[in-house]
């Protein structure tokens, strides 16, 4: 088996913090980087925190990087919303290049953006590769909760909550949580651009999917979070006086054919200190199940889950797979080449 | 696609009070039942709390049922221990029956019980059928937790603690946890039959092989537990007087090649009044990963998990199939002949 050839496609929070870091331990040989403006010309790991150069410098020229190597899958962290990541992720499909991507919207996409999901699904399918949604909520708010509640007989409702803070992540995922506006701004954005899908609304609708449930209805609404505290904001190096929006909080609520309810409630906030992420989820019905995460390491978790995730991308049939269709998760004790059965 | 047809192997508590009515809810049809000692003669409905009678005599003769009908699954809950179910098990295999059981060694019996796991695994195959162990297990106490290890970059040592009532279990459950006997007592039968495998060492076995890590050590010990009340067991129907054993603490500790270590505490109790069932896991390592059931439904999810394992069982590959090489057990919406494969 040969080693695993990887593109890191965005190098910003994620990607400096962890996810190098991750795949170079794990076995992958990094052998591309695209970043659109910072550290061009750098090498990827003096950038990434590495304690070596990777002899790969960071590129703003994705078309040209993924014409040079023979990548075995790119990993994208550039930004949230698939109609925003289209471009990126169709450029690595054409080259033949599996995708694995933690745009949050990507882990289950077919409802909020079915046209752009199904364009990217046949362009996969052409070239034989496979582009996958993951990251922390692949199995903190997705297959953990489906997987539990294949231990009940009956369900009556799948209320989730999370809090997570912005601040662990880049101006991307800030700027889409209203970060900075006040709430007049805030309401004049929804106003004219509407309601983004939420994280957690994407992975309802694959916990749906995943149960075998249809669809009846979807309500969402989004408020906003003010603090009574300024508070330092590290992804955009600002800070956020008091009075003025550190996030927004996203509830939303789909109704099943099956009668089944999923509630969620998805807390975006930048943190004052001492606060901490969450994750809890109740199934209601016989039995009640009660889950909760303490603490839930949301950043780490989403790399290392992408990370871990990589072998089940490249050995998954082609086209747009979600992950409730891969394999179980796993702990990789071994290099991920280990793992590759095609 | 037919309905399954099924054979309730054992008629103690966990039939009675749920297996039964959550496989006819679930569009099995239970044609057949079979008993030790109580209820024999009598129609399994009435027995397990259905509103009709099913028109199936509990029989205490089990070699006629299982050569009476074409059984597509035989539900085993008799007892814990993988070679007190030889027989039972070997019985519906060599009928060309799938077995499912919720014996808890069954979980995983490849290092505690190896040759009679052999035998039954090399039977499996013969007759082209499964069996598998699971109940609650299945998922809290295996499958949910290498899931989420698989959410880690490195692991170092991975802990569980665990409570349930022995009362809401049938008198076999309290014999093997010492339910009734002095400390003496308890001392002389450890003595004399060396440590019962604990039910949370199969699971630690199962999650090592889940996560393809090598056991190279395992250190095992028993401690009594006493209360200071009198205590009434259900399952028993007797009291308890304070001072003599309610169950014990099993704990155990496995050590392996990789450097993971998974450390194991199961409070089997007879619980006094205001006492919950526990469920605790920390993932040690990077990042850290806690998770935690309130109170969670050990009888109730019991055999919940079983009655939607079903269909994954019929549809396995022949063999002794532990549950972590089956698919990630789903909540089940459809009758579930629905999700027949095979």
């Amino acid at each position: 088996m040969e080693r695993i050839k990887a593109l890191m496609y965005g190098v910003g929070a994620m990607a400096q913090t962890f996810m190098v870091k991750m795949m170079v331990e794990k076995g992958v040989d990094v052998v591309g980087a695209v970043a659109r403006t910072s550290n061009i010309g750098k090498d990827l790991g003096e950038v990434c925190g590495l304690d070596r150069p990777l002899g790969v410098k960071i590129s703003n020229d994705p078309d040209e990087v993924v014409a040079t190597h023979q990548f075995d899958i790119a990993v994208l962290t550039v930004t949230s919303l698939l109609p925003d990541m289209y471009d990126h992720i169709a450029r690595c499909l054409s080259h033949g290049i599996n995708v694995i991507t933690i745009a949050e919207e990507a882990l289950y996409p077919w409802v909020t953006s079915p046209v752009v999901t199904a364009k990217l699904d046949k362009l996969a399918r052409q070239n034989n590769v496979t582009v996958t949604g993951s990251g922390y909520q692949d199995i903190y708010w997705a297959n953990m909760i489906t997987q539990l509640a294949g231990a009940a007989q009956k369900i009556d409702s799948i209320t989730g909550t999370a809090r997570y803070n912005i601040s662990d992540y880049g101006p991307e995922v800030a700027n889409i949580h209203f970060v900075g506006d006040s709430e007049d701004e805030f309401h004049a954005k929804i106003a004219k651009q509407g309601l983004l899908p939420s994280f957690l609304r994407n992975c309802a609708e694959l916990i749906c999917a995943d149960m075998g449930l249809t669809i009846s209805g979807i309500k969402e609404s989004c408020e906003p979070i003010k603090d009574d505290v300024d508070i330092y904001v590290k992804g955009l190096d600002k800070t956020i006086p008091a009075g003025k929006l550190v996030g927004c909080n996203d509830i939303c609520e789909l109704e099943t054919e099956q009668g089944v309810t999923i509630k969620t409630l998805m807390m975006a906030k930048c943190y004052k200190e001492g606060e901490l992420d969450i994750n809890k989820w109740e199934i209601r019905g016989y039995p009640d199940i009660l889950v909760e995460n303490y603490s839930p390491p949301t950043d780490v978790s989403t790399c290392a889950t992408v990370v871990n995730r990589i072998p089940d991308v490249i050995n998954a049939e082609p086209g747009f797979i979600t992950c409730e269709k891969l394999p179980k998760l796993k702990y990789r004790a071994y290099p991920l080449h280990y793992y590759l059965t095609r």
